[in-house]
């Protein structure tokens, strides 16, 4: 690739996590799916929050979490995204650019507060996840600057990007940038009910645009709409250029037309908290691709960035990921 | 005593942390102390926050932990701080309702932002606390309903609320509610620089109005202005009804006329941030002493919180202190 002054530029919804743990029957009483994520309105965000225990706050935001860890292996980052001016969305911008990531979308200062997602943390570690939108919704093709596009080696968007009408148009006018300026793009499938929404969407752009798909084993079973992941696996890699599928403790696989990369998942200790293993996987599998690792070694590098993140709670990175390489 | 609608009542300056990993360079290029807590004004909070790393978000204030504290073992709890109706000022009335502790004052709908504390842990797990008050500093006599203070037990006060002159006022009038009602009153020193400052008041206070007296090792010793624990000890024994005196590693010492009660630490796997131990500390004794246990229990019970808080980031706890009774 010529010269590039980013590594990756991410677009996604800018959100603030507000992390408590909770038990199952929590999740029952209030009808959370676990696992998933849903989006509520701003009463229903209200009600669960006040039905909370105790939280703790940090930045969040699937492809923030991404760009977050591009920068702690030292990647070059920018991002996109919107918030309001309130004290979340300066909490929000704060920690982003703190990480060294670029970040200069202008935040809205009318409409919804800055978007916040209520994760509740089961016993058992896995993360169900409860998404207020809020100022993302404001996210539009004026927030994309195409200048930056053509300066990042790769675009990388989440499909949740598809829940704001707005978004989806700025992300299709992201890549269509990305292209004409000779640039890789990028997306993670985000969840299986995601992918459930858009998924004929979703495989328009794996045939026609996209150059590096991410997506768990839920996901692109859903995608296909297969029972097994095998079936799964084999129609991603008629359609996808490239793509990078997690497996979560069985690892991930890197499938490109005929080859096929198998990676071990990274070694965890004790998994605390599994919010952001995909959002992980993919700043490391960016930050190997766009240093001109081979697929395995990106993989390799996902798995390693995954497997800090699930150890401890919350979604952006305790240490230094480019401490692990 | 006679039977309280609360244990403990506790006043104090309503607080959001905002916590972050920085090294000592840090801390010498900002010209912080180790270990203290200096007031900032809003302009410095605003320069220091962008020179902080990421950071997460909880409620904090010394009081407010103690609080969390004393629910979490059980205890019945009610708070009085002021905060404004901002966002953090939800995240801090939010988080303390969520632990069971009855908290009314009213929020200030103008005036500064909710009060934030940016605290910065160093590698040794020591804490640096830079503290912007803001809506702290509308605390007032009108805050304090002496119905709640007739109700509770022991109404437990932080010395940093001297750093607010109308938050001094409110704590005198509570004082003497709670003495009228035949209840006790208790108060923490916070800290040796916060002793410096208010010194001849808060030994007035000790000798006419405080039944239980909180310190540590270095606030004590300025307190007295004496060189050794020792001599610290036996003064504050002169002027104190009771006194729990806590030396980190070395566990605490309670004092009460001639009794003396010297009680270990609590065990910690690994000392990961100390913020709050103090806080915690204050919790684990008053729930005893309030649940009629004896001196020597009670700085256990305070011993067992401090423990569990200090082996992770944040202070407030992160499992139900009740059962590690």
């Amino acid at each position: 690739m010529t010269s590039a002054a980013f590594d990756v530029l991410g677009i996604g919804n800018a959100i603030v996590d507000v992390i408590s743990r909770a038990d199952e029957a929590f999740l029952g009483r209030h009808g959370l799916v676990k696992g998933s994520m849903m989006l509520i309105d701003e009463a229903r965000a209200e009600t669960l929050y006040a039905a909370m225990g105790p939280g703790i706050e940090m930045s969040g935001g699937s492809c923030g979490n991404t760009m977050a860890g591009v920068a702690s292996f030292g990647g070059k980052g920018a991002y996109i995204g919107k918030v309001r001016d309130d004290q979340l969305g300066g909490v929000f911008g704060h920690d982003l650019k703190a990480t060294g990531v670029s970040f200069d979308t202008p935040r809205a200062n009318s409409g919804p507060a800055t978007a916040r997602c209520l994760i509740l943390v089961t016993p058992d570690a896995q993360r169900t996840m409860n998404t207020y939108l809020g100022a993302c919704t404001g996210l539009g093709s004026a927030d994309i600057d195409t200048t930056v596009v053509g300066a990042a080696q790769v675009t990388y968007v989440e499909g949740y990007l598809w829940d704001a009408p707005e978004a989806k148009k700025a992300v299709l006018k992201a890549f269509d940038a990305a292209h004409a300026a000779g640039r890789l793009v990028s997306i993670t499938l985000s969840d299986s009910f995601c992918v459930d929404r858009y998924r004929d969407e979703f495989r328009d752009l794996l045939r026609n645009k996209v150059d590096i798909l991410f997506g768990n084993e839920s996901e692109i079973k859903s995608l296909y709409q297969v029972g097994t992941f095998e079936e799964a696996m084999e129609a991603t890699r008629q359609e996808a250029k490239i793509a990078a599928l997690t497996r979560s403790e069985k690892g991930s696989i890197v499938v490109k037309g005929g080859e096929t990369y198998a990676v071990p998942a990274g070694a965890v200790a004790k998994v605390v908290d599994t919010t952001g293993a995909g959002d992980l996987y993919a700043a490391g599998f960016l930050f190997g691709y766009t240093h001109g690792k081979p697929l395995a070694e990106c993989a390799r590098l996902g798995g390693l960035a995954a497997a800090e993140i699930i150890s401890h709670v919350g979604a952006r990175p305790e240490q230094a990921l480019r401490g692990l390489i």
